[in-house]
């Protein structure tokens, strides 16, 4: 049998937590192992661990596994979160690229000089490039891609809940997504998933990035 | 019968060149249609074309195709270069979101403000972060991942292309990765790829940025 899910990544959402929510709606149960040192990252480095020195690491089915998407992917078509066909998978795979470009922009603020005006870039992004893509893709469906759950949808409930943390009633205009983020939100998983005292990470707050710096050996925001 | 594919895009590498290799190499013709005008990108926006408002857009099997990572990966799974089963397909994945990570570092240069300190940390990481996790993938293996050629040798060699235009001899180090070069160089398809007067695009020049910067209207190189 194969051990259970071990992910290794620092206590804050980053790149591991996309891989959270999969694990989540997937069902899978997972351990943290959390990176707060230096010597724990030179640790994994020296034993060969981090095939290209990066977290995430995820410990899954006897495999040391690494790069985001890569895990994203090896996730979502080992339970079934990936599309019935070829042509599904790919609607899946370009919704879920255009989700994670989006909260790439939102992740990597907390690194950011100058926050407001990349603030305001993403809410436009948000607004006009990204929301109604979604929009028109929900309209009388229930799932993004071939009816039926896929990472995608996922990823898109991750993302409009960042985008409400950061721009409150951004979704008013969307109706189809907001309905959509309350179909997801009564999913069992995710409803636990949502409480507090679950395994889901907090918007990032100093401690996170003083953190990565230090384990990264960052002297300085790097955007 | 699907028509021909079509890919619009720059007249340049950027994000489409690793498209027109895996193309290549499946032995798939493509015809390019070449952005030079911001009213093109225009009526491809107004079109409805463009998912994500960007390029690279694909035209295959009666669909428009965006978003990089995805298009790569359906043309991968369409002409058996992406894995025989999901072990391999993860490694795959794994090696082709390394070397898409690298090759974008050297794609945005142009772009870039003051280049020395980028090339220098491209250079670096490239010697000790990549080439040596490529070296020891073939030690002893002809291909990357479960004996047979995928999308990640193919883009292992536009990525070792690439790297020796901007550090003549980086390979000298990683003899493992420069016999892979030269067997991957005499597949017929790649040996007319790198002939002159194929579809393959040189280094960015300054027409190239120059039309990219006034087809997004952008005022002046961002990074």
């Amino acid at each position: 049998m194969a051990g259970k899910v071990v992910l290794h990544y620092f206590n804050g959402r980053g790149k591991m937590e996309s891989i959270r929510w999969l694990l989540t709606v997937a069902e899978v149960e997972f351990d943290e192992v959390f990176l707060t040192t230096r010597e724990q990252y030179l640790k994994l480095l020296s034993n060969g661990d981090l095939m290209f020195q990066q977290v995430p690491l995820v410990e899954m089915d006897d495999m040391k596994l690494v790069q985001t998407k890569a895990i994203l992917n090896y996730i979502a078509e080992k339970y079934n979160l990936h599309g019935k066909d070829p042509k599904d998978k790919l609607m899946v795979n370009t919704y879920s690229e255009g989700l994670i470009d989006l909260m790439e922009m939102i992740m990597v603020l907390p690194f950011a000089a100058d926050v407001k005006p990349k603030l305001d870039n993403i809410q436009k992004k948000a607004n006009e490039r990204y929301l109604p893509v979604f929009e028109k893709a929900l309209c009388g469906s229930i799932y993004l891609v071939g009816g039926r759950l896929s990472c995608a949808d996922v990823q898109l409930l991750e993302c409009t809940l960042m985008l409400e943390e950061k721009f409150a009633g951004i979704l008013t205009d969307f109706p189809n997504v907001k309905s959509f983020q309350g179909r997801m939100t009564r999913i069992p998983a995710v409803s636990r998933f949502l409480q507090p005292g679950s395994k889901r990470k907090p918007q990032p707050d100093d401690v996170y990035v003083k953190t990565i710096m230090e384990v990264f050996d960052i002297k300085s925001p790097f955007l």
